[in-house]
This record gives C-alpha cells, sequence and structure tokens, in this order.
C-alpha cells in the first residue's frame, strides 16, 4: 500500500519511473547559463503563429508530442495527461491538447504547475490507474506580459525585485516499469497560505514562505534532512525570494544553503541578461526540471533531488482589488534507483 | 488493484464512499423547480462582500467549511482539497483555501470541474493516498457576466441559447470508510475534442459531443448500458446541448432517452425564470448533485446515477481569436450499496 507520512507526504510503495522528458525553450533562455542543456530551442518567438496565446499552445504541443516520440510510445500509450498554464482559462493547454486523443486533467497552479502535475500524474500510476501518464507545462514571456502587465510595446520599467517570465515548456512522461533508473519516491503536497505580501512585482517575497513550509513539512513528515539531497530547488523564487527561504528555514534551524538553488536564477544569467530577480512562469522550473537537472540525473552527477515548484496564486483582478498573494508549493523527491 | 477498463474508464477495488455533500446557491436558483432541495440559500448576492469575486469566494468557503462539519470532521481529518471554478487564475477557489489549513490541489475543468474534483479525489482514497478528500466547485452569475460577458448594468440581450450562469456550490467529502451507503464505483475521464462550434453563446452545441463521446466511452469500456442507471445526467448543456446530446448518441445506436436529464435543464425553470437555454457555471451541476441528487440517492428514490459533467474550454481571448470552443466531460458512476 502506498504510504501517508505525517500531513502532507505520500511515499509510494513502488517508486514510479521517469520513462522519458524533454524540453524547450525560446532564444533569451538558451542564451543564459544553461544554453546546451535543452532538447530543443525556438527562436521565433510566435512559434510560427499569429499571436502569443497560440504561440505558447504551439510551445506546450511540441512539448508533449516530443516525449512521446522520445519515449518511443504512440498517444495511444498515455493514459491521462495532467497539464496547465498561466493564461485565463488554461488556453495554452486546451488548444495544446485537443487534437491528442488522449483523457485530460486539467490543473491550475501557477508557477507550481510542474510538481502539481508530476505529483497527480505520479499518484495516477501509484495507484494503479495507469500505465503511462504525460505531464507538462509551459509559459510564455508575451503571453504573460500581456495578460498580466503591460503591452510589450509600452516599454515598460519594472521593479529590481520583478521576474521575467521564461518562454519554455517541460514534459514528463511517467511510467510503472520499475528498471527505469529515475524515480520518483515521495511526495509533498502544498497547503495554499496568504503571508500578506501585496506587490505583484515581488512574487518572490510572496512565495518563499509557501516554499519554507513545503519543505519544513517535507522533512518532518519523512524524517529526511538536508544531507539525504544533492539538490534542493525551488522553482522560482528568484534571487529576492531565494535569499528569504534561507532566512525562513534558519529561523526554524534548517540549513539547507549547502544543497540549495532556485530554478529562477539558475536559467538566466542575472548580470548580463537584464532579468532583475530572475527567471518565473510554469515553463521556467518545467524547462529547468527537464533540460538541466532530469539530464545531470541521467548521466549520475545528481541522485536525489528534491524539485519544489513554488505558485503565486493572483490574478490581475485580485492585485487590483488590493488583496494579498496566496501561494502555495509543492515537493516531489525525484532519486536514482 | 483498481481496474483500468478499455482506454477511459477506472473500476475502483474499493468503492470510495461519499461521506457527506453540501450545496449553497443564490435566491434566483431557490425559486426554480427544484426549490428546497439545497442545504443552503444566500439571498444576499455578494455574500456581505464587496466585490463579485470575493462573493464567490466566500460561496465556496461556506460550502467546503459546512461539508466538512456536516461529516462530523475537522479541516486537520481531510488529507486534501480539489477544486477550480471559472474566474481567471481560480480567484474563487484560492481565497476560499487560504485559511483552511489543508493539502490543496486546484484544477481547472470550466463546468467539467464537479466532475474532476470527484475523479480526482476518488483517485486519492482509491490509491491509498488519504482517507478523506475534499471535491469541490462554484460559479457565481454576476463574476461570470462580469469576466466572460458585459457589464452587468449594460442589460446586454442574450441570444435564445446562451445560459444563464448559476450561482452556487457544491462540496463532497469522500472517504475510504467502506460501510458508506452512497459510492463512486467507476470514473471515465474524457478527452478534449473540439467540435469546430464558434458561438460562445451555444456553448450547450460545443460540449454536446465532449458528452457524446464521454458517454460513449463509458458504456464500450465498462459494458453497461442505460438500463443500469436510474439517471444519466449532464451538467450542463441547456436545452440545446440535451436535444443534441440525445441525437448524437442515437446516431450512435445509443438510446438514452428514458433515464436522461441535463443539470443546465433541472435547475431553472425555462418558462418562468427567463434563463434562455438553462443554467450553466461549474455551480450548475455542483449544487444540483450535491442538492437534488445525493438527497434522491440517501432517501433511496435513485440507485445508480452517472453524473456527466461537461466544460467548454474557452476563454474571452480565444473567442476573440475567432477560434472554436474545445470541451471535455467526465463522468462520474455513483452507487446504492
Amino acid at each position: 500500500m502506498n504510504k501517508r507520512l505525517g500531513k502532507q507526504t505520500v511515499c509510494f510503495k513502488k517508486a514510479v519511473g521517469i520513462k522519458s522528458y524533454f524540453s524547450i525553450v525560446g532564444k533569451n533562455e538558451d542564451e543564459g547559463p544553461l544554453k546546451g542543456s535543452f532538447d530543443m530551442v525556438e527562436t521565433d518567438a510566435l512559434f510560427g503563429q499569429d499571436c502569443w496565446e497560440k504561440a505558447e499552445s504551439k510551445l506546450l504541443k511540441t512539448a508533449m508530442e516530443s516525449v512521446i516520440a522520445k519515449a518511443g510510445l504512440k498517444e495511444k500509450d498515455i493514459d491521462y495527461i495532467f497539464a496547465g498554464d498561466l493564461i485565463n482559462q488554461c488556453f495554452s493547454s486546451h488548444f495544446s491538447v485537443r487534437d491528442l486523443d488522449i483523457p485530460f486533467f486539467g490543473i491550475y497552479g501557477a508557477c507550481s504547475t510542474m510538481a502539481e502535475s508530476l505529483s497527480l500524474a505520479a499518484m495516477a500510476i501509484a495507484g494503479g490507474f495507469a500505465h503511462h501518464t504525460l505531464a507538462a507545462t509551459s509559459s510564455h514571456f508575451c503571453s504573460s506580459e500581456k495578460q498580466f502587465r503591460l503591452p510589450l510595446e509600452y516599454g515598460g520599467q519594472r521593479t529590481p525585485t520583478a521576474q521575467r517570465t521564461v518562454t519554455g515548456s517541460g514534459a514528463v512522461i511517467l511510467s510503472d516499469d520499475p528498471s527505469l533508473p529515475i524515480q520518483i519516491t515521495h511526495i509533498t503536497t502544498g497547503k495554499v497560505k496568504d503571508f500578506g505580501v501585496t506587490d505583484p512585482n515581488n512574487m518572490g517575497a510572496a512565495m518563499a514562505p509557501a516554499a519554507a513550509e513545503t519543505i519544513r513539512a517535507h522533512f518532518e513528515d519523512t524524517g529526511f534532512s538536508p544531507d539525504d539531497y544533492d539538490l534542493i530547488v525551488t522553482g522560482d523564487l528568484g534571487s529576492v525570494g531565494k535569499s528569504l527561504l534561507l532566512e525562513l528555514l534558519s529561523e526554524n534551524g534548517l540549513d539547507i544553503k549547502k544543497v540549495y538553488n532556485d530554478c529562477g536564477c539558475m536559467i538566466y544569467s542575472q548580470e548580463e541578461q537584464d532579468v532583475h530577480s530572475g527567471g518565473s512562469g510554469c515553463g521556467c522550473s518545467a524547462s529547468v526540471l527537464c533540460g538541466k537537472l532530469l539530464g545531470e540525473m541521467e548521466k549520475g552527477s545528481l541522485s536525489n533531488i528534491l524539485f519544489v515548484a513554488t505558485g503565486a496564486l493572483l490574478s490581475t483582478n485580485s492585485c487590483f482589488q488590493g488583496e494579498s498573494i496566496p501561494s502555495v508549493a509543492h515537493a516531489v523527491k525525484i532519486s536514482l534507483k
């Protein structure tokens, strides 16, 4: 039987295998420190489409079709897709799956979506409901700017705490094949918490307490410590949220500094790429996981990672209404067999 | 082991019990044919709040807190919440759960949300990941009109095929207690399909083919026939979509007429309440299920129902861009023990 540990964590009786993974990013993302880590780079920001939403949809669809092909599978082999994105009513996800003949669960977790989709897709396998599931998400700088911020043409200035939405997508196929070397063994599911931060240009500060809370719960529920990991990686707090997280955890007597990084800090060079506090968007942690991190695990240079994707659950309306920003973080433990 | 039947259906090895259910609606919904079926009626459309989004959030939060209390449980007893709504970035759900200390999975399935949340919440129990899960959703006429259509004050005329968004919410607590009399035994998960309908004022037509496809798959996967059900209920095709569904199924040699109804047709009196094609919104099928239908099951007057919630996965942007409407339908079989 799968085992519930503490209040927020599940340990899978049989670890869930990662059969394949695929990442695709835009031009800027491949000019940063992770250059060369991604499966595909598309320099046309419109991806051959006529608007940003359809561009993002094409980006996500490409990731999904490619990860199925990379696994040597066909559409009919995939039992469920779990996917979502940032665009109102998850436009990108729905328009990307309408031509795929696969049962679909739509999710919304803002930038925590990659960890949420991996968690649910892993539960579907570990619960005996599926042989293969697909977890995916995407974001696009231009569709996000258009929806959440200002028209691109306006050239608005941004605060130093703001993050740049990554144009990218990541997709993973999970499997019940016990021989696969990279495996999901635990998931820790976050609670939605609101810590009173009201500045939509400082989402790192809004999300850091949610990440701290989920990491704390993961260690409390499992008995693991930071020493059990080569890497604990949040996605995506940016540099402001990253420092805050370390501070919040140290107040709780937890020091993860030696093994900690953040996808929003990894994907861009903050000195050279004018991205302010770093990367953000569902596609940030998704493309870093499916580009860099799972690649390093396959090479054997990483053995145990805790992937903690964080979501700021605001909307333009909630900001205009002066509301603070609820946030959430979900953690997934990925280990070499 | 849980058993996968065909391509889209799961049969739970141990049926998942419904421990409690709660419905809450606005004034108009309690003036229709289902008057008196709901747990709570709130005549203040603002629910004591200062804007429509917060009103909907309060509505959903009331349903969640009430269903936990009705089950005789506390927050700490609930292992996961699965919830979503129609408002951009699921505003209503996130602001309703930020004070609840419960792990949260956010979902987006438009008006299919109640069946999607029930499916995932049942999988979490049947997979051995949880003892109690909460599935919920909501919609509000005013927050939906504001977001998707026209300012209320404008008094715009609507086409005869348009539906009225229900102000309402439904919430269910599922449990691994095998003694509970009302049980979820099967789920059939829909694929996202786009049948080329482009009129956002005729969502019944856009969703009917998705409902037909999921009902057909349910019978094909399970070997059940319409005779195995007292009621097959879609939510919410309205009267236009309802006729279309029957036509589409009969083209496939399936006649469900004798046991078929639609939540959008049940909740309002189309003759007396000026609702055009009927009710819609996530809260429509949720409040009809948690008000009328589970009540009838508890009384023993319904024994086997197939609850098929349908979602039109459009956004205002996709409509303005001339896109057709992808849609989805998920089915949940609920039976008396």
